[in-house]
């Protein structure tokens, strides 16, 4: 009776963007939280992966076959958080309905540097900043693909048209 | 009878019925899986949890005044997981699209068993019986608010509607 | 000043035997709690699969290379958890000092059925029993090596012979 | 000064101190591992509330009545992470046995901030500074109880000999 065939595995990535920025709505369940009342305080890193995960699935990245708009990496390549500084300004609850927010803040040769926050009703609640680096296998940095490049470029001069729009 | 369109913060479960089985589409990430590549078992507790809730707050339950469709429990209540049967029959990978479905299999005065399955494209991944009991806030077993049971019952009651139409 | 490197990596299992049934000791940190004020039901999972590992350890098996006592399998083969039910009989809370206690309740050719135990000072707080399969890389089952079905066994033994003795 | 040998349940802080810094060992199983076969990073976040939480515990403070050596707060307080910085220099493994390293940088009027290292076999994977603040339960800050600075503070001091004594 119940059936999923219609769903296609992987599907595009959850959330949207406004502008440069991608927002992934998301619910605070039991399992996010802890005993005194709130997100536990590693969870909001969960879900800030998610809100990465997504945003660079819209923008056509397969995290399995690490592919972008279907052009695959010439070697095996790995991206990992190498660096993180979180800003816990307010805390979440039970039930909340919640926004990740990401965007570009640098785009290097191995590495790429995102903006991230975690709002509630327009309110921030925590503020990020990820920086991920493109690795291979042994875990050596290595220059990203010239196609993933392109893709967070464009999304970083995207982004600089709205400020100069919002100016 | 059931609608998620009204716009609050907290906002109305995610997911949808078909029939008298909750549908919750969800997306397998980083933090899901384990080292040997599949979601790690715990974890598929965690999903059913979440189809358990939108399920719960899409019949009108509010899961932090424990109200149902704006009415009250008369006194203190809490849900909690009495028991739980999974049986794992196939893994979940890394960017999964998989679906919770969720459907009462028997309601009682202070008790409630739920049938959970998880599927990828129609496959089912997890099969899983849950008896959630209704305590209070001592942990003594408390009989549900009828308003619940009434819900639940009224959600059974379509449960066989459609399954006389299946046969 | 602070140096870790009279560690060996991997350590021995943590935990001990009384008897046939291996004992894990564990804290309950605001990690594994929710708003509820108790342990997440799905953590219990995280607890067991702990004792069942560093049991497994503690019996000289290596979870990396899947040696056991030295002697590697003649292929690759993994442990899968294929089904368990778990009957939560007693909340623990921020802090509990708990015991994970694991025992082998029956050992197949391709699987072992293990009882474990969740207490909190004697008072037995979540019981449940695990089916783990030993499975190929592809999935499908496998026999488990002779020489940790001996192992297995030969706990089994130790086992009746420790039931007798309390008869 | 620092004892954990009394037997009663909640226990005593696990691991130990080293001069001023407290080191928590522990193990790294499947349930902190990710499909990139290395632990996944909002998992360090977890390793370093044990070590925090460890380290208290140690120093006489009860996580559950926030008392410290015996001594209530004067009102209802909460500890809030506020602030954290991470850097992750090399992947932590499945079965990795690491210590978790916790010292004091700064105790303030209402907060105290620590520096936390993890490290296998005396290399350091990740390397973390942590603002913990003190909080009413409304989460307006709060001065910490005086009793509490007193130990931290003679921490710190313990801290500053050992450096004078290093250099």
């Amino acid at each position: 009776m119940i059936s999923g065939d219609s769903q296609r595995s992987p599907q595009p990535g959850a959330g949207f963007f406004e502008g440069p920025t991608h927002v992934l709505p998301l619910r605070v369940y039991y399992e996010d939280t802890d005993a005194a009342g709130i997100v536990y305080y590693a969870n909001f890193l969960r879900f800030m992966e998610r809100g990465r995960s997504d945003m660079l699935r819209l923008l056509g990245f397969d995290p399995v076959s690490m592919e972008i708009q279907g052009e695959k990496p010439s070697s095996e390549i790995l991206f990992v958080v190498r660096r993180c500084e979180v800003e816990y300004l307010r805390p979440a609850r039970l039930n909340d309905g919640l926004h990740v927010c990401t965007s570009l803040e640098k785009v290097g040769g191995a590495s790429v540097t995102m903006k991230q926050a975690i709002s509630r009703d327009g309110i921030t609640l925590v503020d990020a900043i990820v920086r991920i680096a493109c690795v291979a296998v042994n875990g050596h940095p290595q220059r990203m693909p010239a196609k993933i490049r392109d893709v967070f470029r464009s999304l970083m001069l995207n982004n600089e048209g709205n400020l100069r729009n919002a100016g």
